[in-house]
């Protein structure tokens, strides 16, 4: 038997408690080539919203009445599998459950860099990699560039400020309230904006005066209207989520989204999925910059598997500094 | 004496002929490196809406009481500058007058392509520079794609259209009415959108089930979130004016922006000077095309100085087709 979180209802608009149910269920028994799996830490991340909506995106949405899915670390149990024995700890996609049988195909053992674990969930995982490629790829982020980063104390934020400053960029970094402004001040940012404190533009002008090269955006809204008004010529917006929209029915508005013209702004929409075949230069580069302490991976930890849910809906209310994990 | 058109008041919201004032003013005596030229042609273009209010843009803001300004075609008729001689044609930006003296440096003589000389104020001018470069650099577009231009009637439009054809693309074009929509038609759209016979997303969505590849804008508004909601994956989107927002005071909302995400959308801004060091390129490519009749220019002409206004206004109620020209 295993537990696992399912999908009750669809939200509309914030998800709540209700949408979520915590059910036993039958594990199959082991196939050729599948692999059985207890699972030591989960993650909860902002684009699983976006899986509880019956609509099509880059991934499939969750089925009601399914178990939930999403990242997690796991020590093998038993294995079917060649390459895999019991002890392996490996990453898969079979989260939101104490135990699962998986096929091996799509489980990945942990590369030895010599660091915990759960990193692989988080500054060494998916939100390391969406922070590395975003930045330096996507928005073409260079030495000397002034770059805005918003969610700065959130999981893939924490890292795109560590990052920018380990490559001699300037960091301006927005969050919510006194003590995640002061974690990004203590990432390292230059300049800090509390977005609680007062209206966003006025506060980003305050901040980049002589306005900024690069936008990360991970909320939209007031955020990217803002780097609108402020960018500089030829600026590179990564656009990497935008959760201020993901529970709020009404469309997003925009006062000076025309600045894309006179300032020649690109905007870039990306998924860390398509820089698969270069995770081997991610794990290289980041690993180095973890290991040398220039990025430091912060993380929130909530315990229990029966807590799942109010990690996950935790991120919409700010609750996290760094990734939030579920550690079992 | 010369006449010219002043800027009285600066409009907000739609402008009226009450922002503009015709009067008479003296010309200076001709200095050295200057010369005189009588006007005969004038362009009128949306983008000088933003230049009569007092922003900083990529042009500086027309000012209160002084003339206006735009391209226009001349004749020498007096010249203190080597290179110019009475009766050549030049292209130049002391429009919406009859006479003028100007530097010469910033004056160009016409390429003699064997085209009409109005014909540098649009399809071989800055509007068909805009539709090319757009299209092919900034969307990168290429043979097989499925390009969605807006105001496809209009002076760029018509000329993204044509080329997108020229090309061997897919071109839905949108316009407003029955008449505009049967002339995108002619110039060889595979489909033709009329914006005002209902809801722009479900009229896109039915010309263009497969999605788009291209977005060409010149609107922004309703055009530009139909076209989020329609992008096929790694869709180019080259945003070259926001008509719909020129003369609007309210924010620009958008209900499917967050698609930049999932489709991979890449929007960039231009403007056409950026491209200036490659203007024999454009007049190489777009002469022969012009030349072999692939790519026609249409024209709406307006006769006679005292009209300038009223063809400036018709652009913001649809009264042209293709470039808009006043003829002195």
């Amino acid at each position: 038997m295993a537990r696992a979180w399912h999908l009750k209802s669809r939200p509309s608009g914030m998800p709540t408690n209700d949408n979520f149910e915590f059910k036993e269920t039958n594990l199959p028994t082991l196939g050729d080539g599948h692999i059985r799996v207890r699972n030591l830490w989960l993650s909860v991340d902002p684009y699983m919203r976006g899986r509880m909506n019956d609509v099509k995106s880059y991934v499939p949405p969750f089925q009601v009445g399914e178990p939930l899915e999403g990242g997690a670390i796991g020590e093998v149990v038993e294995s079917q599998a060649e390459g895999f024995a019991p002890g392996d700890l490996v990453l898969h996609m079979a989260g939101w459950r104490d135990e699962a049988v998986v096929p091996a195909r799509g489980v990945n053992k942990l590369p030895s860099l010599g660091v915990e674990p759960q990193k692989f969930l988080g500054v060494l995982g998916v939100t390391g990699a969406t922070a590395y490629f975003g930045l330096l790829d996507v928005a073409s982020a260079k030495e000397g560039d002034i770059v805005f980063v918003s969610a700065a104390a959130g999981a893939v934020g924490s890292v795109v400020v560590q990052l920018a400053r380990a490559k001699r960029m300037t960091v301006i970094g927005s969050a919510g309230g006194e003590d995640k402004c002061a974690f990004v001040g203590s990432l390292g940012a230059d300049r800090v904006i509390d977005y609680r404190a007062g209206p966003l533009l006025k506060s980003l002008a305050a901040a980049a005066p002589e306005g900024i090269d690069v936008y990360f955006d991970n909320v939209g809204g007031d955020h990217l209207d803002a780097a609108f008004a402020l960018a500089r010529n030829n600026a590179r917006f990564a656009i990497c989520g935008m959760i201020a929209g993901y529970n709020d029915p009404n469309p997003a508005s925009f006062r000076f989204i025309m600045r894309i013209i006179a300032a020649r702004i690109r905007l870039k929409g990306f998924i860390v999925f398509d820089f698969q075949s270069r995770m081997d230069e991610f794990y290289r580069e980041m690993g180095q910059l973890v290991a040398s302490g220039a990025v430091k991976a912060q993380e929130t930890v909530v315990d229990g598997l029966e807590n799942a849910p109010e990690a996950f809906l935790g991120l919409f209310k700010g609750e996290n500094t760094g990734k939030m994990l579920v550690r079992l």
